[in-house]
């Protein structure tokens, strides 16, 4: 079934809503970050490339294919556009997609880019992670080399996949972080609960040593 | 004496109003941390589980008895009541208990955990923690254990009372702090306390180290 | 000459406006920090103990006389009154006097209580506290010892003085900042220039460890 | 051809507006810092000395020459107006030049001095700034000893750019940094994401040590 007109006007309201906040908390510097929402099986809508998240608008929101390419929009969408729509592939319940680049996610992927994952074990706040519901699990955040071709990008995600992991967000070396949710109420949730654990890891590095 | 609706009524909106500040602080990360105040000798007011402590309104806080039962709602109280509810058992001077998940307080809870209590001494500002008139004399906030069952952490409160340790607050490993006051204004004024003294301790060990 | 009601005014809504962005920026937690003004040589006005620095308005404020003294009123001075009204005794030029008490001011005033003086150099910002006019002069920031007990205070304070040393503000170990200004804005300029200089002096420190 | 009166208004106006937003982000404590807009072959609009940067206007906005002399205006420019003036001359497509003084700037002028220079190597943002498109390629910015003397510093800035070095902007030790772009939107990305990649070194530096 195709989403309707309404439909797309709420997701752009939502996009441009959780951009604000997550502008506000200075997860997304120098118009970096992209931010999506599914809108039926062969659509998402999608910040457009460039814009400023701290003044989003429903305006800055537009739809394109699963594919990448922009539907009845001559604008560019975010150069990272398929790691967003291959998110929607590969995850039947992921209906929000939130890339930001913060401070912490940036320092912890250049520190963990070698050994390629970030185990968190012993955190209350795991459990705001979907499927959690105990501090005793842990939880996996991988670290993939950065790369200005997005094929590439895939590729180590769908490698991962392969390996029967649980993925819930992966870091970009020298970038950020994407995760997802099944709302964008639950992906907000996500990039702070990841924001959070990021920070504790990096300061009790700095503790520690 | 029972609680009246007004006095009900009045005490969610303390909940609420509070709950919005500590949230502007970054001290309640992603749908963590929960708060209450005593009604009155079998009641307490607390907020409702998973709810946004930044957008909180006097419809995310219910009733429970001491037994951390709810009391007139179907809804689902924080999983970690029976910590509020042991408190105002514990302290008859106890009215309101505030349950926050900073990164300081999760940092030094993971740092402290194996010596199981942070002692502070020397700061100006433990006098703003009730019964304390000068900075001369020592504040001990212990750590306990992490645990998914909340009767253990009672135990653990138990324990240290029966020892007659003075306490303020406690921390739970990987966790946040509870502390609490004779009304909300001072339990405010603990957190705000304990969590200045709790990035002191944090960053003087950064420097000396 | 005696201050006229206008006057008192006009001083006490100034108080409160410094407070409110002091506050805002986090020097001022739980009900900690006083601020003054003189209002001609026997009186000053000044914040009145244990209010909120966050939510001040011009009723916080009262009438004190150069030995600390209530006048007009029966509410209680800051306990730390002494200290405001002796600079204003000792500096005929302070019209303004900020206490504040930062994480930056309390860990760095631990962190150099044994020396008893930390010196900025090479920082251009040190051309912001009066009378300096480049980066190359040295500024020096005595550390005192605290206590409860005021005069002890005073006198080590007049010490300094009466070394013939620059005197712009003083850190008390444990606790925080004073300094003044001949008027609210230059108290406030030297406010924040000595907390910028303090969080790069224990940045530095970090990073040069 | 020379500025029109409408044009200038409307620096002003871009000028005040950028001021409010850096300051809000604390780069501009203690009225330090100050901000440019190209107006013509021969004049530029620049803010008046010793303003407080977080609550600038139009009115704080003055228009000086090429050479740093005031225009139609008895208020004394920025004593650092030179500096200004000397990127119009050097670099036809600047068109705002921002200075800020923020705490990661000064630190990493510090740290950095003896070698004179700051490289950013692999980091997705250094596409933020002109002419980058990919985090593979590395980005200098040098540090030039700070000095009360403009013709210095501009000395240093040209014999950097005689040795075809290319240029995006500079810090000054102890100082702060200046840097520019085609309009004031891309300045203040480009003041962003330098204050995004010093952040970012810092933090690796005391991770790393």
């Amino acid at each position: 079934m195709a989403y309707t007109t309404p439909h797309l006007a709420a997701c752009a309201q939502a996009i441009a809503a959780a951009g604000l906040r997550l502008a506000a908390r200075g997860l997304t510097p120098a118009t970096s970050s992209n931010f999506s929402m599914r809108l039926d099986d062969a659509h998402a809508a999608i910040t457009i490339s460039g814009r400023d998240k701290g003044a989003l608008t429903a305006d800055d929101v537009m739809v394109v294919d699963m594919h990448g390419h922009a539907v009845g929009s001559a604008t560019r969408p975010s150069a990272e556009t398929l790691l967003h729509t291959h998110v929607y592939q590969r995850f039947a319940g992921a209906n929000a997609v939130l890339h930001t680049h913060s401070l912490a996610q940036t320092v912890a992927s250049r520190l963990y880019a070698s050994s390629g994952v970030i185990r968190f074990e012993g955190y209350e706040l795991q459990k705001a992670i979907a499927g959690h519901t105990t501090h005793e699990s842990q939880l996996d955040l991988p670290v993939f080399p950065n790369t200005q071709h997005m094929p590439e990008l895939v590729e180590k995600v769908d490698t991962w996949i392969a390996a029967n992991k649980p993925l819930y967000g992966y870091l970009i070396d020298g970038h950020g972080i994407y995760t997802w949710g099944r709302d964008m109420a639950e992906a907000e949730r996500h990039i702070e609960a990841f924001e959070f654990l990021l920070n504790c890891e990096l300061d009790l590095r700095k503790l520690r040593s």
